[in-house]
Formats: C-alpha cells, sequence, structure tokens
C-alpha cells in the first residue's frame, strides 16, 4: 500500500465511522462490521479479487435504503446492492469500501394481480420463490438465470436465461421499478399500463445499470399464464454448424419455440455422467414447446422436419412431466456437471451474443481457440438469441493456464464484438467486461458515461462498475 | 409581441442568417426558406397552433444531419427532426424557431439479414414501403400506427397499434440506432446481437425521447416471419364491460392473439357506414389470429367460447384475404369514419392506457364524461394493451364547446394517472402532454430532466417537447 493509498484509507475510516454512527440507531444489530459477514459480501463468482465493504446494512424498507444513501452522498461512500451473490462479472464487489446493502430481508411478493398479468415484488424475492408463489395460480415468471438469483440482481444485469427466445429478457419483463436515486429521492419509473409513450425510458435506463444509477426497492415484472401444454425434447446434430443451421430455421418460420438450447460434445458428456442419462455425445439441441395439447404436438413434429432437413435427429420428445423435469434439470445442472469434468479446477464462465447468422461461426472458431489455447471448457448456448457461455475449468495453481484463460475471454469477447455483437449478453459488464466497452460502444461510452454523471454526479453508486473511467467517490 | 419578444426574434434572426450561410454550400437547394414549406413543417394534427421553423433542409445523410446540428450547436438554435408528420401532440412544431430536418429523402432500406430477422433502414421510410419491400421474402415489420408514420417518427413517439398486443411496440422492435447526439458526435446505440447486458440501454433511452435526445439517422428493426395461415374477425357485446372481461380472459388464457381491436357503438356505426358493411352497432371486438392451418382454427373457436362466457357472439370469422383485408381496410378508416359523422368538424384524436383490469371501468367513466359534456367522440381502442383512443369531433367555431373538449381531454389523463395508467399509451408528449407529466411522474420527472441537461446542456434537440420546465436554447 502506498502513503497515498494509506493515506486515503485511514480518511475512509473516518468517514465509514461517521456513516456507522448516523446508520445504528436505525439499524440496530442489522448493520454489520463482523469481518466473516464483510468478506461474504465482497466474495465473486469470478477470478477478480475478492473486495470487501467496510459495512454491510440488511435493508427492510425503501426508507432504510434512503437512509443509506442520504449518509453515504453527505460522506461520499460508495454504496453496493446485493441480492445473493451470484453474478458473474463481480458486480457486486466493493473496490473502494463503503456500504454494501443485502437485500435478502426484502423478499417479499408485494401484490399478485391477476387479471393484469403482473406483479410487484421486492428485490431480495428470488426467482424460483417467485415461481413457487405464483404456481397457484396458473402464472408463472419465465426469466431464469443459472442460479436462482434474487430478482433485483436479474434487473441489475439485463438477465435473461432458456425462455428468452419466446419470452424475452429482463428488458421485456420488467415494468416498472421503484428506486432510489444518488441524491436519496424515491423514482417510480412508470405506471403498471402496459404500454406508455410518457417521457424518457427510466425503467429501460435502470434495467441492466448494475445498481449505478439507482438501488431498485420495488420491481412490478409482467407474468404469464402457465402453459396448458409442454413438450420438451433433445435433437442430436452432427456437427455445430447443422444445429445452428436448424435453429435459424426454426426461427425464421415462426415456429414459437420456448426454449432452444445447445450443449457442445465434452459438455453432453458430462450431462450424462452427472445426471445418469445416455444422450448421444455429439452437438445437441433441448427443446421446449409451450401451448395448447394440438399446437404444441404440431410444433414438435415441425422442429422434428426442420431437424431432418439439416441431417439432425431424432427428436425425442417428452410430454410427461417427470422426464421434461429430468431433461431440464440435467440442463440446469451444466454448470456442475462441467466442473465435474476436471476435479479441483475453478469454473468460469463468460458469455457472448452475436447475430443468429454469425452464431455456428463465433462458436466453431471459438472451440478452435480453446484447442489451441491447451484450454478445458463447455459450451452452451440460449442459441435462439445467438447467446451462448464457454465455461473455463481452470487450474488456478497453473500461472500459465490463468494467463492463457484470461486472454481466451478478451478474444471471445474481441470475436463477438467484431461479428456485430456482444461481449455479454446476459451476464452484464461489472468489473470484468468494462475493459471491453470502448470497443464495442465506441462514441457511446461517453454517453453511458454523461447519464452516469448527471444521475450520480458523486459517484457514490456502485463505483468501479461498467464505466472504466470514472473514479470512485 | 412584447420589446423582449421582439428583440429576441431579431437576434435570433441574425443567427438564423449565419447559419444558412454555413449551411447553404452544404444543402444548395436541399435548404429551404420558403414561407409555403416553412409552413408545410410547423403543421400539426392537433388543436395546438402552427408554429414554423426558420429554416427547413432535407438530410440525405447522417453527414448532413450531423453539419446542421454543429451549426445549431455553435448558435443555439433549435433542431426538429421531421418524417411525415403525423404526429398527434404537435412533437414537429417548432415554438422557438430554428432548423427542421425534414428525412423524406433519407427512405432507403439499407440492408434486410433475413436470417437474423432483423433489417436496417433510415428514418424517412414509412412502415407501409417497407412491408411492401418485405412481402417477397416471406417477412413484415408488425408496428402499425393508424397513419403511414416514418419509422424515424415511430421511434421517436414509441409508437405501436393493433399487432402490440403480440409483437410488441417500438420499444421491443427496435434492436439499434445510429443517433447524431447535441454535440455532433455519431453514436451506435448497440449491436445487432438479440440481447446484451453491455452497458445502459442506449437504444431504449433514444425510442420515445422525440428528438429530445438525440437525432436518429439509421433503425436497426425486428422483423417477423410472415405468418402462415390468419384468421381475422369479429365479435359484438352487449356491454363494454363484457367486451373488456372477454378481452381479459383471452390474454390470460395465453391464446397468442395477434390483434384484439374494441370500437364502441357510435364507432361501429361510423365503420358501417363508410366501408358499406352492417357488423351489429354495438361494443364489438375486431381479432386476428397468426399461427399455423390448426393453430389459427382451434385460436379462433378458443376465442369464441371465451366470447360466449361473456355474452358474446357469435364470432364472425373470415380466413379468405379479401374478407380479411376488407374488415381491417374498416379498422384503419376508422379515423375517416369517426370525421363523417360530423362534416365541417375538426377531428382531435387522444390516447390513454390503463392496466387492463382497469380498461371497462376507464372506458365506462369516459364515455360517461363525454355524454355530460356535450361532446361527440368515437372510442378505439388496442383493448388487448388496456390501450384507448377517443376522437374528439369539435366544431371549431364554437369556443365554449373547444374549451369543453379540452378539459375533457384533460379529465381523461387524469383519470387515467389515478387507475396507474399514463396519460399516452402510444401518441407521445409532444407539446400536448407536457402539462400531465408531473402528475403522472412526480420526482421521475426530475430524473428526465437531469438526462436531457446531460446529454443537451444548450437544450438546441426539439426544445419545448416532453420537459416542461426547460428553456429552449
Amino acid at each position: 500500500m502506498t502513503i497515498v493509498e494509506r493515506t486515503e484509507s485511514f480518511e475512509r475510516r473516518g468517514r465509514v465511522a461517521q456513516a456507522v454512527e448516523r446508520l445504528r440507531p436505525i439499524f440496530g444489530d442489522r448493520l454489520s462490521l463482523n469481518e466473516t459477514v464483510l468478506a461474504q459480501h465482497g466474495q465473486t463468482t469470478t477470478w477478480l479479487p475478492h473486495e470487501a465493504p467496510d459495512v454491510v446494512v440488511f435493508a427492510e424498507t425503501t426508507a432504510d435504503v434512503v437512509a443509506v444513501v442520504e449518509v453515504c452522498r453527505d460522506l461520499r461512500l460508495p454504496v453496493v446492492p446485493y441480492g445473493v451473490g451470484t453474478s458473474l462479472e463481480g458486480q457486486v464487489n466493493a473496490p473502494f469500501g463503503g456500504i454494501t446493502i443485502d437485500f435478502s430481508r426484502m423478499n417479499r411478493i408485494l401484490t399478485v394481480h391477476a387479471e393484469d398479468l403482473d406483479c410487484v415484488v421486492e428485490p431480495g424475492v428470488t426467482r424460483t420463490q417467485l415461481n413457487a408463489y405464483l404456481r397457484d395460480q396458473g402464472l408463472f415468471f419465465p426469466i431464469d438465470p443459472g442460479a436462482d438469483a434474487s430478482l433485483g440482481g436479474m434487473v441489475g444485469t439485463r438477465a435473461s436465461g432458456t425462455n428468452a427466445v419466446r419470452y424475452g429478457t429482463m428488458r421485456e419483463n420488467v415494468i416498472a421499478l421503484t428506486a432510489v436515486m444518488a441524491d436519496g429521492s424515491v423514482v417510480r419509473t412508470q405506471s403498471r399500463a402496459r404500454k406508455s409513450s410518457s417521457g424518457y425510458d427510466l425503467t429501460r435506463l435502470l434495467v441492466g445499470s448494475e445498481g449505478t444509477l439507482g438501488i431498485v426497492t420495488e420491481i412490478t415484472l409482467r407474468l404469464h399464464g402457465l402453459p396448458e401444454a409442454i413438450i420438451s425434447g433433445v435433437c442430436p446434430f452432427g456437427a455445430i454448424g447443422d444445429a445452428c443451421n436448424a435453429v435459424i430455421a426454426t426461427i425464421q418460420s415462426g415456429l414459437p419455440v420456448a426454449r432452444i438450447e445447445f450443449i457442445d460434445e465434452l459438455g453432453l458428456r458430462a450431462v450424462n455422467r452427472r445426471s445418469h442419462l445416455d444422450l448421444p455425445e455429439t452437438p445437441t439441441l433441448f427443446l421446449e414447446f409451450h401451448g395448447t395439447e394440438a399446437s404444441v404436438a404440431e410444433q414438435a413434429a415441425r422442429f422434428g422436419e426442420i431437424a431432418a432437413e439439416f441431417g439432425g435427429g431424432p427428436f425425442r420428445s417428452e410430454s410427461r412431466p417427470e422426464d421434461r423435469n429430468r431433461l431440464w434439470h440435467a440442463r440446469h445442472e451444466f454448470y456442475w456437471a462441467s466442473r465435474d469434468l476436471r476435479p479441483g479446477s475453478e469454473s468460469f464462465v463468460t458469455d457472448a451474443c452475436v447475430p443468429i447468422s454469425r452464431l455456428a461461426e463465433c462458436v466453431t472458431e471459438t472451440m478452435r481457440d480453446l484447442e489451441e489455447s491447451d484450454l478445458v471448457a463447455t459450451v452452451v448456448g440460449h442459441v435462439g438469441d445467438g447467446n451462448f457461455h464457454t465455461q473455463l475449468l481452470v487450474d488456478m495453481s497453473d500461472a500459465a493456464e490463468v494467463e492463457r484463460a484470461k486472454t481466451f475471454v478478451g478474444r471471445l469477447a474481441h470475436r463477438a464484438i467484431a461479428m456485430d455483437g456482444t461481449c455479454t449478453g446476459e451476464h452484464g459488464v461489472g468489473q470484468g467486461k468494462m475493459k471491453y466497452l470502448i470497443e464495442e460502444h465506441g462514441p457511446g461510452l461517453a454517453v453511458m458515461a454523461a447519464l452516469k454523471r448527471a444521475l450520480d454526479p458523486l459517484n457514490i453508486l456502485n463505483p468501479g462498475k461498467i464505466l472504466p473511467d470514472i473514479a470512485a467517490a
């Protein structure tokens, strides 16, 4: 630590002490300075260093969040929102210390408007909690990132998952937000109307902003009726290109496929082993169709025909819930299945998204790159959206391998951007992807920085995320 | 005109002369000072006074737009983008003069990526021009506001129309934008990837901003495959409430209805007269289903059952293209049909949008209000979204009637906002709806103003629209 850093750290400790003094009467034992608690909240699922905050508070109301933001505004301290800590790019790290707001106690489902197909929830509610609550009413919320993330975190990263090809991402499924802004004001971004042309789209501005523009305290979500009938299935292909072309043809034909997921050969082997399945170990699509009995049968038959045109198949479909669940459970276990392939390794997942016409090329080049880089990784993709993930299995004791893995991630980002795609389709920027934004956005990055300065001039809201060039509070 | 106003006007004329001097070499005879041309570009479809710009230029490239914005930035002159002039709230008025950029010559369809279901167009392309171009490729662009608006204008107002219930609005169907910002920089808001978590959503920030944050010069749009089969139909109901409840049940059942439009009794009479139809003159739904042959037949049958549950029907469906077209042509002639009801009157359309559970109540109260206010108006609605329009037929020579109509529009806005809806579902704010935004957005309006100041500190981009409290350049 340099003298300047030590001085700054000492100076910050004084401000932190003042903040604790002001917040203790409000939070009592919901304010923690316990080293273990602090360390837990600075833990990331990435290879980025863990960076703990100075203080953790457990919020229970919007007023609690206002109190924290006002204190941090007055004392120039960072505020970091924390859901369940499953983000993949260091979004919950506290590189400049400050106060982390843990939302695990703000996990109430406030209202379900069944007639309007929407609900209002607090940000600590997780997606499985919400769906368990909704099931009796014949409703569901479709966005399903791999982890059982909090809905606040999913707003932050503009999350999606396997159903996005039909139901959209958080971008399309958040109707309105209540957020505490950097000046302490509480804003509701819009009404519950399905459509609005009434001014700037503050909802979409906050979705994907990772807590850097406002701290979300209530979320109005769009819901969907549980489909009357569901068919799931798997379809093997001879090569990645064939699988991708079948996906393109499926989407283009207007088939309203609910899920269309790609898993590569190595990934299939991992899934077979972990979930005791005997699927052919070849590039494979996992699919699901939602609709009426007649409609899902027709969709499945049509997909089978399209797959055959591209040399794929047979398309094995399952309509019994237990068979379908076994299949999707295997898909959702993909992360753990992949880890099992190389015991003792650490696992890092990176994502990219390209126009679907470039998907086969992007995945093929990426797999060649992995081989040439002597790296072990599985590939899985929400291919209906052109989005895929690479799960690297890295021996962290081998510095050269870690370095190769890091440069591989950089090449993947550049490759996706060069194909008119993005360095992140659904994981967000956090700390990990900041360095690619200037390449991806050019002058757009200056616009983003101007928005950040306008809404958070002191840079207290989750500093050090998304925007590379803005110094912390 | 006060002395201050005259001095300002005189001073502005000097700046305008300088702007003309700088722009003439670039635009030649594409720069117009002709009074008729100026007057045409300040004409509105509303009862707001017409306000002409000082200069009109006909842009042909993004570089042209940059040149205008740079000159206006240097000389502190307003820039107003103009498509085809069909906006309904005074969006193209030039209340502080300045330069209007006419986009009618930027009407090229630049690229169609059929495999990716997207295309890139210039802002002067109209929706019917695009669809005529796409038809051979089996693709279409679904957003259809009443007028044959330009796509640039549709981006500006976050337009929607009859298909939004299934295909979304401009919010969901714009993938990326190229825009000239107030400082003259050219920004592409995002890549062509379907999904992205890469920073702030600049696309959605510009969609609906009515040219106040940036001037759009290229639009990447999401396309859809033409449905294999289509069934359209009409279904009469005994009362508005029954029709609305049938809509709610239809949406909730997950029926993927493509269009579900409401027309009131008086509107039906107008439609019958103009289009020589003999539909029962009662609250009626116009519907359309898209899918495979089997699926549309099933959807139509299911809707018929739902309608019957609410006392509606019989549901008369048509699958022959000429019959379907006759029906939708009648629907799209609604504006002219309504005008015919009261020859000599002027017609003003206002829209509002509420959660669908409040729709019957909102429409019923609005119709009672019309009656009590002694006003003549038809009601039509994109009811699947909770959005409806009131088309007032006003005798402009009767000052008292005009006043009653204006206060009625205000009450409608307040009513919608009080029901957790919005004062505009798809027409935008422009000048006409500015006065309702503080009631609708509260502290959110200050956030919008901060965004405007950050991106357009000199307030040169379409000043006097959306935000009430910002003075012109």
